[in-house]
């Protein structure tokens, strides 16, 4: 299981200060900071990007890549700040990401096609809805899939988010328990053994109070791990979850075990 | 998902202690301690009973049930000692427990059979074997159903144990996944919904630092409770993970979701 560090996000105003002022250095030190506690990745969480998204996505990218060797996730809903992005790496990043809603499957599901990227397909109704059972996102994994396949692209390089949704929501804690059947139902569903990934924090959005939600998110994260999950994003600044996704690694891998990497 | 405290267990000194000398109060505050912590039931672990382990055992259980409301488990290999217990026993117990060891199943299974009495039944071989992969468990377990069948026993009274092993076993972990996948095809090989209950803390048996202890048992128990554990015999003394637990147990529940329950 990948880890992804969510914790670049440019609502936080330390970031969004640095790319207004064009300041490397707050984004370099918590990509340091995330890469030291454990992140295998790291996502860039561009959130509205203001007048000039193309400049401040390609700032972004270009700082995260000046600060750290793992690889990286550009999070948009902008195409433009997309392809931003994608231009002003120098590495293979992921694109995150796309779904079937009408405007991303023209604009964002081409630049994965022209540039062979890696890339994430949410499970969201045309609409942008978020299914309501197992069943309704197995249907749109289905479609969404066939999207995917039509326009070109390799299965190898799709990742699935099935959609966590907060707890808080109505059914909201039912609704992660299906989560955990799809995830363990894709494979055998599409034919392919498309490789899946989850924003763990969205099950505890709305929720205050950090300790209620590091332990929820560490009770849910080892079962997204035994179901199978390749990829979570999540806060890999609170020590007692990455040990348990560490944990989680160690338990389901097919190495020898060793306490190293627990 | 039941928790059970492991925490009594005679090989503490302060326990045998107290047996010794027929002293019940430091097995009453252990008791307390644990039902403030968050267990469901107490399990007596009575290890070797030395001379007298009638009176030993009708000792423990009179002094836990003075102590508690909760449900007691009478954890002992011999069957002097369980029926012992079972006869000091003012309130059903559970009985834990037997297998497919001739000898178990001469003396102990008659007991639940005549008393009625949940019993735990240990997925090992005859000769007292570990099974080494999930389909050696499978087949245990085809052959204890049937052996318990057979003695005329009701298949609701019954509470499979799959045994976890430690990690640091030849491939522990990895039976540590098969014990997952045996937990969760337990139903359909056997074509009812029987109970199942692991010891938590074997995972981890011979591990000397708690911290390690802890964080590979908490990575563990949410992968159980999500193949459908329905039982947990664990040491409800380690705050954390008594709040993974419960916490799993939420998240797994089809009730409506309340911070008051994790």
């Amino acid at each position: 299981m990948v880890i992804v560090a969510d914790n670049l996000q440019i609502i936080r105003n330390t970031i969004s200060g640095a790319v207004a002022t064009g300041n490397p250095e707050p984004i370099r030190a918590l990509v340091r900071q995330c890469a030291a506690a454990g992140a295998d990745a790291i996502d860039i969480n561009s959130g509205p990007l203001g007048r000039s998204p193309e400049r401040s996505m390609a700032f972004l990218v270009a700082t995260v890549e000046s600060a750290t060797d793992l690889p990286l996730m550009i999070d948009s809903a902008n195409p433009v700040a997309l392809a931003a992005g994608l231009a002003a790496a120098t590495r293979p990043a992921i694109l995150n990401g796309f779904s079937l809603e009408p405007a991303k499957v023209e604009k964002i599901l081409p630049l994965a096609a022209r540039t062979g990227s890696d890339i994430v397909g949410y499970l969201l109704g045309r609409d942008g809805h978020v299914p309501m059972s197992a069943d309704e996102r197995m249907a749109v994994a289905v479609e969404l899939f066939q999207t995917y396949m039509d326009a070109g692209c390799d299965p190898a390089r799709l990742i699935l988010d099935p959609v966590v949704v907060p707890v808080t929501w109505q059914e909201g804690h039912r609704q992660a328990v299906e989560v955990l059947d799809v995830i363990r139902q894709l494979p055998d569903l599409l034919g392919y053994p498309v490789r899946t990934i989850v924003g763990l924090s969205n099950l505890t959005t709305g929720v205050s109070i950090p300790d209620r939600r590091g332990i929820l998110e560490r009770a849910y994260l080892p079962m997204l791990a035994s179901a199978g999950l390749d990829m979570v994003l999540m806060n890999v600044l609170c020590p007692e979850s990455i040990r348990i996704a560490r944990a989680c690694r160690m338990l389901l891998s097919n190495h020898i075990f060793s306490w190293k990497k627990v």
